[in-house]
C-alpha cells in the first residue's frame, strides 16, 4: 500500500508533515509513501527507504479561493498528491490513497475535478468520527460539504458511511441513525421525512442497518455507528461540540487556577485530568474521508501536529488495506439497483 | 406583576412545581401567582398569601399528541394558564406571563392557537440561553417550533430574539449572528445567504446590531450576544451540546472513580468540581421563551425540579416586568416598517 501525501498542506507544512511521515513509515513497516511537495522543503527526506518523493512547484493557501486552486496553481502539491490516485497514460495508479492538510474546499473541490465521483453518487461528502460513551466513536456525515441535500443524497451518504465504518472500524453491519429533532418518523422537514423512507427501505432489504432517527444527543451517547445529516446540520453540530468542549475546558481551568488551594489539588489531579484530555483529544482520531470519489482523499485538520497528521496517515493506510473504495462502490452498486432511479442532480 | 403557572406540567407536576412557586413567593415580595391544576393537587397551596387557585380537571401528559391538547383536553392546566393571557368579556386579563414544564408542542400549539401572533410575526419561535466562555450567557433561537424557514422568518426571529436580550439581559443593543457554516457572506444554503442580506440591511438601518455570520463554536465563545437560526439546526445544536456535555461529565467520573488513588484526588478536588458543575448545571438558566405570541409563555425543561422551575418563573417574572411584550412587538413594528413586505406564510 502507497500513500501520497501533501507535504506542504496544512498551518504548518513540511515541519509537521515530515516527521509525521517519518513515525509513519517506522509504525507501517509494509507502508510506502510518495512526499508531494517542494524539492527543497523536501530534502531532509530524500535518503528515506519505502519513500519517492515526487516534485510540486507550488502551494495552496489555507486562504485560497477554490479557483486559484482548481485554475492557476496547476503544479500544487495538493493537485499533484490528488493525480497520484489516478491512472496514467500507461494505466498506472501511483498511490492507493492520498493525505492532506491543506483548505477544505479546495482539497474537495480538485478532489471532484479531478478523481469524479463513484457511479450512482451525485455528490461526494466529508464523514469524520467524535467519541462517545460507549467508548467508541460514532461516524459522522456529510460535515460540509453539501449544504443543501435531497433525500436521494442523505441515503447515498448512508451507504457510503456504512462501508467507512465497515472498512475502518471492523464493524461489517454498522448501524445507521439519520440525525432529526426527534424520534417519530413524522418529525423534521420533507427532505428529512422523505430521507427517511428511503433508509428505511434500504433497512428492509438489507443494504443498511437502518434504526430511525437520532437526536443531537445521540452522537455522543452512541446510539448509532453511523449519523446522517445534511452538510449544514452535520458542520453547525461539528463546530457546536468543538466549542462547548473548548469552553469547558476553559471553565475547567479557571475553577483549577482559582486560588493556591485548587491549583495545589490541580496538581494532584493532573494525572486525572491528563487521561481525560487524552481521551478526548482531537488529535486522536484526526482524518476526515472524502467519500464518493474513484479515490481515497483524506483530509486532515489544517492546524493537525506531527500526531494528528499521523493519525490521518494510519486512518487513510487502513482504509487502502481495507479496500474501503471497492466497498463503497460495491454497496452502492447493491443499494441503488434495488432503488427507484435517483433525480439527476444539477449540482453534480 | 402577576404569573400563571401550569402547576401540573412536566415529570414531576405539583410535587415540583409547588415548592417552586412557594419558594419564588418568597423570593419575590411583589409577586402574585395563579396556580392552574386539579383541586386536590393544589390544596397545600390553598392558604398561600398572594396566590390564587384556578382549577383545571385535565392533565395534558408528556407524550400528548398536539391534537390531544388542542381538540380534547379543552379544560386542561396548560390551556386554562395560557388562558389566563387572554382577556376575559369584561376586558380582564388575569396574568402577565404563563409557566409550564408540560410538553413543547402542545404548549406551542395551544398559546399559538389562544393568544395568535403578533402583527408582523408569522411564526413564534423558541428562545433560550447557553452559558459562554465570557461568563455571560448567549440567547439562541429558533431551538426547535420551526423546521423549515424562510429568511423573513430570520429575520423575525433576530428582532424577537433583540427585544428578549433587551428586557431579561438589560443590554439595549445586543449584538446578533446568523449561524452559519463559514465567516464569509457566500456561505450557506440560499435561505441563509439571503437571510443574512435581510439582517445585514436591518443592521444598516439600526434596527438590530448585526454583525455577520457566527459558526457553532461562537455560540459558546460569546461572540454575540444572540445566535438565529432555524428550528431544525438550533434544536440539532442544543440537543448535541446537552449530548457532549453529558459524556464529558461521565467521561471525568469514569477517570476519576478510575482506583482508589483518583477516587481520594477526587474527594479533595469536589469543591472545585462542584464549582464547576454549578457553572454548566442547565438547571441555573432553565425556562425558554415562546416568541412571537400575543402573550408571554414560559417553557420549563420537563424534567425540571424546584430550583431549574423556580428559574424559568423568575425569568418569566423578569421578562414581564421589562415588558418583554410591548419590547417585541415595538421593535417588530419599527423594523418590518422599514423592510419589503414579508411574503404571505401558508403555514402561519
Amino acid at each position: 500500500m502507497r500513500l501520497a501525501v501533501d507535504c506542504m498542506g496544512g498551518d504548518h507544512g513540511p515541519s509537521v508533515t515530515l516527521p509525521a511521515c517519518r513515525a509513519f513509515l517506522d509504525s507501517h513497516p509494509h507502508a510506502e509513501l510518495l512526499l508531494v511537495g517542494q524539492a527543497d522543503a523536501l530534502q531532509e527526506a530524500a535518503s528515506w527507504s519505502r519513500c519517492t518523493l515526487v516534485e510540486a512547484t507550488e502551494v495552496v493557501a489555507m486562504d485560497d479561493p477554490v479557483e486559484v486552486a482548481l485554475r492557476r496553481k496547476r503544479d500544487s502539491s495538493m493537485r499533484v498528491a490528488i493525480s497520484q490516485l489516478k491512472a496514467d497514460e500507461a494505466g498506472v495508479v501511483r498511490a492507493d490513497a492520498c493525505v492532506s492538510a491543506g483548505n477544505t474546499g479546495a482539497l474537495m473541490a480538485l478532489a471532484r475535478y479531478l478523481l469524479k465521483t463513484l457511479d450512482g453518487i451525485d455528490r461526494p461528502a466529508i464523514a469524520s468520527v467524535l467519541p462517545n460513551e460507549k467508548g467508541a466513536f460514532t461516524t459522522m456525515l456529510d460535515l460540509g460539504a453539501n449544504v443543501d441535500c435531497t433525500p436521494e443524497h442523505l441515503l447515498q451518504f448512508a451507504v457510503m458511511g456504512s462501508a467507512l465504518v465497515a472498512a475502518i472500524d471492523g464493524k461489517p453491519d454498522p448501524t445507521v441513525g439519520l440525525l432529526n429533532i426527534g424520534a417519530e418518523v413524522i418529525k423534521g422537514s420533507e427532505v428529512i421525512k422523505r430521507a427517511g423512507e428511503l433508509l428505511r427501505a434500504a433497512g428492509a432489504d438489507g443494504h443498511i442497518h437502518y434504526i430511525g432517527n437520532v437526536e443531537g444527543n445521540d452522537i455522543f451517547t452512541g446510539t448509532v455507528d453511523l449519523v446522517v445529516c445534511d452538510g449544514f446540520v452535520g458542520n453547525v453540530a461539528l463546530k457546536t461540540s468543538e466549542g462547548l468542549a473548548h469552553a469547558l475546558a476553559q471553565f475547567i481551568k479557571e475553577e483549577f487556577t482559582r486560588t493556591w488551594w485548587t491549583k495545589l489539588i490541580a496538581l494532584a489531579a493532573l494525572p486525572v485530568l491528563g487521561r481525560f484530555k487524552k481521551r478526548v483529544d482531537p488529535r486522536g482520531y484526526n482524518g476526515a474521508a472524502l467519500l464518493g470519489l474513484r479515490g481515497l482523499v483524506f483530509k486532515s485538520h489544517g492546524s493537525a501536529d506531527a500526531m494528528a497528521f499521523g493519525n490521518a496517515l494510519a486512518r487513510a493506510y487502513d482504509a487502502a488495506r481495507n479496500r474501503l473504495l471497492d466497498q463503497v462502490h460495491d454497496r452502492i452498486v447493491e443499494t441503488l439497483e434495488a432503488m427507484p432511479a435517483t433525480p439527476a442532480d444539477a449540482a453534480a
